[in-house]
């Protein structure tokens, strides 16, 4: 059976090749089978913790705090203001603006399939989503409301009091809103967050036609240029930190975090996966387009100029890592 | 068939009144009959303009642009950040905070049942959500956008252009992308967001277990103490303005826009729908609480002081006017 349907697809590609002009060699289906070892499927659920299960509780309390915009200065920043659902659980600006309209230094990075970073934040400060989720809440440019007032404010609602109490049913501490379970509780929300079934997981797993044979001859290229080096593992990221400088930044990077000379203007790699949707691009933001993002990148990490077609192709690939955004409703806080 | 119902109804109404120690007359359904004609229920939907037909393409252009915080100066701020589906589609906090952090001189008013009102904003500058949809994008101190930076930012998206294509089919002017399409599109949206089906529309329709004892004696205290001398049809409100200093105001109101004596303090009245959801109260929402709002409106309103029973059988009813929130799925934006 094998025969025949590469054979077809052979021809079908050759046709479509010859339609649209293209030059470049036309691959049948099996001659792109070495790649398979290349990529790996985005898992249904990233790696959790052993000491903080994914309840139907917890998630339910997380998304509640994710969308909560009463634990801000203001009282109208919520986490998804700058992970905006609606804008690839990011904001689509160069840099975030928060409190009083304070703009940061770095571009917001998407919550999507952030359970599967090895670090977080641009310069990998915490390691975990635990760790990493009560920093927005604080800082005096993003919510701006110090973490005892944010419990504080969380306390007065009974509705809280009895989220908590399903959440952690077995705490028997002073106060079950507290810093830890609202880490908790938001990195398991966060942990929701995922993309499966891009176009590349959907090849991956079998399907020839889940990709065009231009984002086929992209994922040869990034492949056989190296971008895996770094961009690998199922969310495209080894979360590891590499010096760059891209067009306008003059942030340390990691530097600021380690002060380790070796860290100056490194950042962690960020995903690929939904990177058509999570534009602007770089630690500043300042690059708007994937076709100059990949110019960058080609010039900055490999030393390479890609041809306009190879831009092309890669651009094509990049966009087989849209996968399907989570589905939620919308919670009804109190 | 009815008179044992009823019977059945009194001893039951009797006993939960005893095992409450409730002091009040107990009444049987049949005795609120009369107030079925004082109250209306409310419509699946609002009065639509002959001019902006209510197309399922102008009600999703109308979602994206509601959700389209590059719409803003900052870029972060949307028609959703204060009217937030999270929050009863208000702000729950006293006065709205927009640009820079700026807090506004005014409570949020909530954008349910919007289509119901005869006047828009709290001062009823703009008649209906057509005029009423372009202030806030504008406003320097809400979305701080000039509109014609909105449209040219509207522009530069392919998927808004062909969105505007398909919800406009017929319009053959110079650009599709323009500030009335924008307002209709949006008023469009927001004529969806309605919340039939509270307890009282149940009861409306025949269902007598749908209120609580004690929300139909707020109910009648309601009709007949006067409070739908204002707060009367679908959305309980008459879209009339009414002079009233409630505690901490000093706002003109409807003076700033008629520049008449008789308008001075004076507001719109407000819906009563959801009203338990859209705290805090009155055009300057320093009034935290349902039974304080009830006390301070008997008082500047009626000349009269209700009872601490009087006002709990009220609040109760207010509860009775909470519908079923709209549901949608958060916009994919470009």
């Amino acid at each position: 059976m094998r025969q025949p349907s590469t054979f077809k697809h052979v021809v079908l590609a050759a046709c479509t090749a010859f339609a649209l002009g293209v030059t470049a060699p036309v691959l049948a289906d099996g001659d792109y089978a070495q790649y398979r070892d290349v990529f790996e499927p985005l898992p249904a659920l990233p790696p959790i913790p052993a000491d903080n299960s994914m309840t139907s509780e917890k998630i339910e309390l997380g998304k509640m705090l994710f969308f909560e915009p009463r634990i801000s200065g203001s009282g109208v920043i919520s986490c998804a203001t700058c992970h905006n659902p609606a804008l690839g659980w990011s904001d689509r600006i160069p840099r975030a603006v928060g409190h009083d309209g304070q703009v940061g230094e770095r571009n917001t990075p998407t919550v999507l399939n952030s359970g599967f970073f090895g670090a977080q934040f641009w310069d990998g400060r915490e390691d975990d989503l635990e760790g990493q989720a009560l920093g927005p809440i604080e800082a005096d440019i993003e919510m701006a409301m110090p973490l005892e007032d944010a419990i504080a404010r969380l306390e007065e609602f009974n509705e809280y009091q009895d989220k908590f109490a399903a959440a952690y049913p077995e705490y028997d501490g002073d106060s079950v809103i507290n810093a830890d379970h609202v880490a908790q509780a938001l990195a398991t929300f966060q942990r929701t967050l995922n993309t499966p079934n891009s176009p590349l997981d959907r090849w991956l797993a079998g399907d020839e036609g889940a990709m065009t044979p231009q984002q086929k001859r992209g994922m040869a290229l990034f492949a056989d240029n190296g971008c895996v080096a770094c961009h690998r593992g199922p969310a495209l990221t080894d979360s590891q930190f590499h010096r760059i400088q891209v067009p306008g930044s003059e942030d340390e990077g990691r530097f600021l975090v380690t002060g380790e000379e070796r860290d100056r203007f490194a950042f962690k790699t960020p995903t690929l996966r939904n990177v058509a949707l999570t534009y602007p691009y770089f630690n500043n933001g300042a690059t708007e387009t994937l076709a100059e993002a990949i110019q960058v990148m080609g010039q900055e990490m490999l030393g390479q100029d890609f041809s306009d077609e190879e831009i092309a192709d890669l651009e094509a690939f990049m966009h087989a890592l849209t996968g399907e955004m989570p589905r939620f409703e919308v919670p009804a806080l109190p």
